[in-house]
């Protein structure tokens, strides 16, 4: 595949953006990588590790804003940050364009508000783009140039990180087999989808297209909410004196495998998740309501006043599984645990 | 150390069992041990497997038990067979028993009932005890023997297992560096403690005694409600009309790896979660209200109604990372994530 990008901007390079960058290099894609990081001490251990060709702290890249010098800029920060970005943009910015936030609808808002009115696109940037893919309404005819009310921003979720952050924890594979959710906004030109969408692909990632809405509400059940579900978890159990005490007394700690498990993503990096918990706020309210409804299921089922119903509980739990592995797509491939 | 068993009963040679086996075995304790498995079948598997010395199905042994020719008895059956196993146990043994039972009420009721009266243990029995740690009250002086009103029953719970279940997931490592906590019934004779705590730490475990109460009260908080949480969230995410259809039309899970691991223990192997949580019911009822509190006072955070408050949730997320810290005791070694 030719790769489609010459001169690369990775506004952020935490673990994502310095991940990015590592697979662009390693996949060889010929491309000249440029990633902000947001402090000099990270600008240090970045050059040190090699993260990017070329780094710059953001306070020295927003000192002289030389966004029309690439022709793709990702945005690696949190998605309030994304956000503040998209408003400054150059209006006359014909580049591609994408991010890597965990929301969607916030993004696709400010980039409908920021980005789609008053863009001339010069017709040469055109030549990989059939013309009968682009709707008559997007076409104002031109002396010399084709007129378009549009831009090349598509938004990205790569469904890939850690609960750790920052570039020294970056890796090369991070995206290799896992999903791209694509969003396109209203006014993104016809070209801009497929080259976001082969630039994930190039670096080893399926593809899947997900409306704004939709992807907010999935990733509240599949994310957000479990996020906060994993952290209270750590609250609620910590707060237990008959834990506290016998923790303390103890060699090793209390718990097993499926504790730690369920609380590895407890108190991930708050900088990045405060944003997400307002950003799509409604959401995982709705869903979390939803899941107050299972939990009080249970709850009156372990009601002492009740008589017992031993199977019950196995056919809770075998639809546990069952559900599990719909989500999981496990009846479509080999099972992984 | 001199291992002190010589002939070894595991009664219930699932994943648990067989990998006591089989890390009695690369340990050298030099003990003969038989397992007890539920169907042919799994003795087939057992044999060819060599997960035990010998192998007998549990009709086989009950057609002629023969619990006197063991000096250590270990329960690897769920909480409700073990119970009604010691109820069958001959009055007259006088040998070690354990179990490895995740709840330790009803366990320590069975035998507080089935094993306290009426037991006449030989003099010789007591080489290894100093008979000033055995309690005047336990003493009624015989004839020819030391007579005590107790057992050596001593219950067990290492903090060790899988999502997996059956012997062919053993695993000769299982117990290594893991915490086995131990429970002691009002009758168990002075010698009982500690030498199943010196059988748990031959195999590599640390060891802590926790009473009855409250380790079904630490159980509920750290494994039995988080078992159901796993399962309610399986449950709450595929019954979701956007999720299912999002995930059947992508190539790839929409989760990531917080979900997987969260509801990783989901749906574990019911035929020995039922009894848990019919057993441990009164605790787990209890602390999922406490957990409900927790979810309800993040559920009004959400409340759109509500004025935004983004510092909330970074102090949420900073308080989730400490309280796990605590809990995993993070904050006495090295991280472990």
């Amino acid at each position: 595949m030719n790769f489609p990008f010459r001169k690369i901007l990775i506004y952020g390079l935490g673990l994502m953006g310095a991940s990015l960058s590592l697979a662009l290099k390693k996949k060889q894609a010929g491309a000249e990588v440029t990633g902000i990081v947001s402090s000099e001490e990270s600008k240090k251990k970045g050059i040190s590790l090699g993260s990017a060709d070329h780094l710059l702290t953001s306070v020295e890249f927003q000192n002289a804003p030389n966004w029309n010098s690439y022709d793709l800029i990702v945005f690696g920060v949190p998605v309030d940050t994304t956000i503040e970005l998209i408003r400054t943009l150059p209006k006359n910015f014909s580049g591609y364009m994408t991010d890597m936030g965990s929301t969607k609808r916030d993004i696709i808002s400010a980039v409908d508000s920021a980005l789609t009115h008053g863009f001339k696109v010069e017709p040469k940037l055109y030549e990989d783009t059939s013309i009968e893919s682009i709707d008559d309404s997007d076409i104002q005819s031109g002396k010399n140039t084709v007129s378009l009310s549009g831009h090349r921003y598509v938004s990205s979720h790569p469904m890939c990180g850690s609960e750790e952050s920052g570039l020294e924890f970056a890796n090369a594979d991070l995206y290799e087999n896992r999903l791209c959710i694509l969003t396109r906004p209203k006014d993104a030109l016809p070209d801009a989808y497929s080259k976001l969408e082969s630039f994930w692909r190039f670096l080893g990632m399926e593809t899947i297209e997900i409306p704004a809405l939709e992807h907010d509400r999935i990733l509240s059940y599949v994310s957000h909410a479990p996020h906060l579900i994993s952290s209270i978890m750590t609250n609620w159990v910590w707060e237990n004196e008959c834990v506290q005490k016998f923790t303390e007394g103890s060699p090793l700690p209390l718990t097993g495998g499926g504790f730690r498990d369920m609380t590895r993503i407890a108190g991930s990096n708050p900088k990045m998740w405060a944003p997400i918990f307002s950003s799509n706020r409604d959401e995982i309210y709705k869903s979390l309501q939803e899941f107050r409804k299972h939990l009080d299921g249970i709850i009156s089922e372990l009601d002492p006043q009740k008589p017992l119903d031993p199977d019950h509980w196995k056919s809770f739990m075998e639809k546990a599984r069952v559900d599990r592995d719909g989500i999981l797509k496990h009846n479509n491939g080999p099972k992984k645990s």
